[in-house]
């Protein structure tokens, strides 16, 4: 039997796509710009990772107007609602299998935050 | 203030390095070729995520013999430690977020499985 990391899907999980979609799961569109702010990513690599994320068909881009300034607005389509629950399934499996190795944090002091 | 997914360290991220993270985190030190097997890699990738984990200081690999058979045995360190803990802080508080995020699933089937 595999290990659950192996399950993963390195679309969703590489941290910035899951950042992306994490926020997109909410349901709404949100806008390119928040979604730099909130990654902390440049254009280009947050433009990088949609475009992925996009091919997957993930999510969703839409180029239109606010008034007269030019706006992307980046929803997240089912299938990657279905692989975001997915990749949570996993991740929650994972922590499990920490919680369930008896005593691995009792040899160390626990670092500071 | 960014989402709790840019806080994630790749290293440890990439999930056959967390894969080899979350196996090593149990304590003891574990064969080449368990690991290989475990999270389903070749060799050649397997060495490259352990070269990848050794030059951060988060595992050893010591190599040696069982009898007259060469062997290779991983363990983790005691950073390797503290940064598999971060790495599963954050993903308790993405998890977190999720659950607090409002019937966001409640618009469509569940997948099987």
């Amino acid at each position: 039997m595999s290990h659950p990391a192996a399950a993963l899907d390195d679309v969703v999980h590489q941290r910035f796509r899951l950042g992306i979609l994490a926020i997109l799961a909410g349901g709404d569109r949100v806008e390119f710009s928040y979604l730099r702010e909130a990654l902390a990513l440049s254009a280009g690599n947050l433009s990088r990772h949609l475009t992925t994320l996009v091919q997957a068909q993930l999510i969703l881009v839409e180029k239109g107007y606010q008034g007269s300034r030019p706006r992307t607005w980046v929803s997240i389509t089912k299938a990657g609602r279905r692989a975001y629950r997915n990749e949570m399934t996993v991740l929650r499996s994972l922590l499990a299998l920490q919680d369930a190795v008896p005593g691995q944090d009792l040899d160390e002091d626990l670092p500071p935050g």
